[in-house]
């Protein structure tokens, strides 16, 4: 980003991850200038990653000016506390703040569980599991434009709509249509998709669709 | 707890919850006075638990003034930010923060994740993979007196210690002894006791043992 001051920020990352493409939601809606690195997870980790994340060896890492960060929801509450001048992701409000980090873990448990079950597991299962979570975010969504309510776009939308490239896969492999299922959910999925810090940090469903299916033939399930 | 203001808070639990305890612990720490109000798990769930947490419909769940948090570490993160007269769990410092959540998260995944075994899989394991997150642990808390270093007794001395009731019966069930293998960690721990608000907390070892041998025996595990 040509122009914007350097903050020292480093993303260490991996192209299909709806982690990763949190922590780049977030740096984008904050305008915050990044070194992207791109991990060759499949190939071999590089030093840096496994120096920096001894403990789990995984991506999302954000260097910052020596420090490390690692966990999505964890670098995005960095973000928010380190640069208090850019738009906060979470609200003012303790238990707003509380709700809003309650539906957060709810993604991580239920919709990347769940999900993540597409590449883990050879004998797929209905998505009747997956029908349930999506009308569970559907009704606390209500009829607000964004899971933020008056705060707007937040944390709660930066968790969940990477995940929002995977609803293809859900119809191809579960049959299941977000749109029909979850209707509202789809229309707020479209609004997010409107946004640039979105748009720009996604891959196409078919990409995701393909890595899946790549997944899968990799571990012997078809 | 006489005398002192009454701030409306009441706390639904179960005695032998380590994220109760958490919840119990912090409140202790913060001097917050707070209704305690135990839930039948294994009888029946109160109307006012399946109302106030419809999603996982389990405990912790924090009622203050009409708003309802649920999570024990959300539950932290609350009572830090709307009463930020008391003592901090989280210490100041944005990178401290994060660190202090990442190591929180691993007591979440790994120490209860290994641990519930215990009551949950009929096939005991050797405990080996709980000697390498105890000395993981251990490696994190160095020379410190607490995990919350300059900061003092913090989050993650909080999310932590309910864990250290378990260590008899990781003796008891897997011949892991603490003392041997994390002896700096056993230390910790007898310092944590030291504190009223811990040891008025928890449980006896002993307690937990029986509560974990009726859960095996109601499982029909032995």
């Amino acid at each position: 980003m040509a122009g914007e001051k350097n903050v020292g920020l480093v993303l260490l990352g991996f192209w299909v991850s709806p982690f990763v493409q949190r922590c780049r939601i977030a740096l984008a809606e904050k305008g915050l200038p990044y070194e992207y690195v791109e991990e060759d997870l499949l190939g071999g980790k590089s030093d840096l990653l496994l120096r920096s994340n001894p403990v789990h060896k995984k991506i999302p890492v954000l260097l910052h000016d020596g420090r490390t960060i690692v966990e999505s929801l964890i670098v995005l509450h960095y973000l928010d506390e380190t640069f208090p001048d850019t738009r906060s992701l979470l609200p003012a409000d303790p238990s707003e703040r509380a709700r809003a980090r309650f539906w957060a873990d709810y993604v991580d448990n239920k919709v990347h569980g769940c999900g993540a079950r597409l590449y883990k597991e050879q004998q797929l299962q209905t998505g009747a599991e997956m029908v349930e979570i999506l009308r569970t975010l559907e009704e606390e969504l209500g009829d607000k434009e964004f899971f933020g309510g008056e705060h707007g776009f937040g944390f709660v939308d930066v968790a969940l709509v990477p995940f929002t490239a995977w609803f293809e896969s859900f119809h191809k492999y579960w049959g299941l249509s977000v749109a029909d299922v979850a209707p509202t959910l789809a229309a707020w999925a479209a609004r997010c998709m409107k946004r640039e810090s979105v748009s720009k940090s996604l891959y196409s469903p078919e990409k995701v669709y393909d890595f899946i299916a790549g997944m899968r033939n990799y571990a012997g399930f078809e």
